[in-house]
């Protein structure tokens, strides 16, 4: 488990207190200081972020393309998948604290093989 | 739309090549560069988010605790946890860039918001 | 289109006032009244379906297995469960009906293969 | 447990072998026969239950309207629908056996419920 995400920054890195590491970091904090670990296994995070997934979707189900892409424009609606982006990642990061995954690593390895799998077409010689 | 994580860094920036900002970079040019982005609306990708989310809960589904908590023991289960992992997070963060939203900042508010919500119990006096 | 399950019933028929074909037909009639039909579409249904799975799944995702063993004592929790298996099953039922899905013969089809691709272990010989 | 869908019909009863009863009755033998019921407990079944809902909206994620309204002219298409209706029916349906739980009276109950709460608007008076 070398790539913990909640690893304590070392005392001359960057600050990134806003970063995906601080706050894995204070999510295992909240967490232990409620003592909602037990709840924490693997499986229920991951039951918990389909929830949660599905809380987002929930916003746009009957929305038509045009109110879809305006749904920032509504305070409330902004408000509201702000918030549920928020429990994805939430759950997202704290699976990943509970198993030692490193989300950023395991998103730029997919996107190292996805660069390899969908190859850019090549424009036509004459253009 | 003042919260864009796509931003480009500033050239005195920490470099951060691994950073969630310069991941949602590179997703945004690898679907530009395939002609992707008419697909990628928000409720799409809200879609595509929510289907993601079921395949990494698909792996733990018929497990015990037991062996929920050691599927990163075995190499090619571990591979499918990074694989679903890094899917989530792929589109979570092409969401946001599409509405232009901050998935950090969200996530810090909530957790702000939550530490008013959940109060950590005090300790009991003679302890 | 010849297996839509919301055709009316042959007069000679048993009545079968609640069974999913009828229910089917209640659907339709429901949405056709409110003019829901545009919204009906199997995209939205199929995204309505998966947040109500989501909205069952999430009674359970905090629960001992003991505690969501007995989830249907206590009536509030009961009361709920039957309410998102209703909303599942009616989001499932009208998107088969938009789409011209018999769902029962779908099943049953299914269990069909499913008999051939699992089949039942012999005892051994001498039991 | 009055309710259970998967008692036995009685001898008198019109045959619906294709009925969700009869299905409910054979799902229940078919995991009896491989010895599955351990796995099927109510949190496992509404999580596959999810699960399945998803892989159902993955074959719509990326779709237009036009494109998802021709999804079953095309047969390979066509099959996986039908597929994915079956899976989310079949685990539907088992939650609702293990829980004692009639899908066919919830779904009735809940239209009753939805016909008090969303009226249906009176036509203008002169038409």
């Amino acid at each position: 488990m070398t790539d913990r995400p909640e690893d304590p920054p070392a005392a001359d890195d960057p600050p990134a207190a806003d970063g995906l590491g601080a706050l894995a970091d204070r999510l295992a904090r909240f967490a232990a200081a409620r003592r909602w670990q037990p709840f924490h296994t693997p499986k229920n995070l991951a039951a918990a972020l389909s929830v949660e997934a599905g809380e987002l979707l929930e916003i746009f189900q009957w929305l038509t393309p045009e109110q879809a892409a305006a749904v920032m424009d509504d305070p409330e609606s902004a408000h509201r998948v702000r918030d549920e982006v928020a429990d994805v990642l939430a759950y997202l990061v704290q699976f990943c604290t509970v198993l030692g995954v490193d989300p950023l690593a395991a998103l730029a390895d997919k996107i190292d093989r996805n660069e390899l799998r969908f190859p850019v077409p090549e424009p036509p010689a004459d253009s």
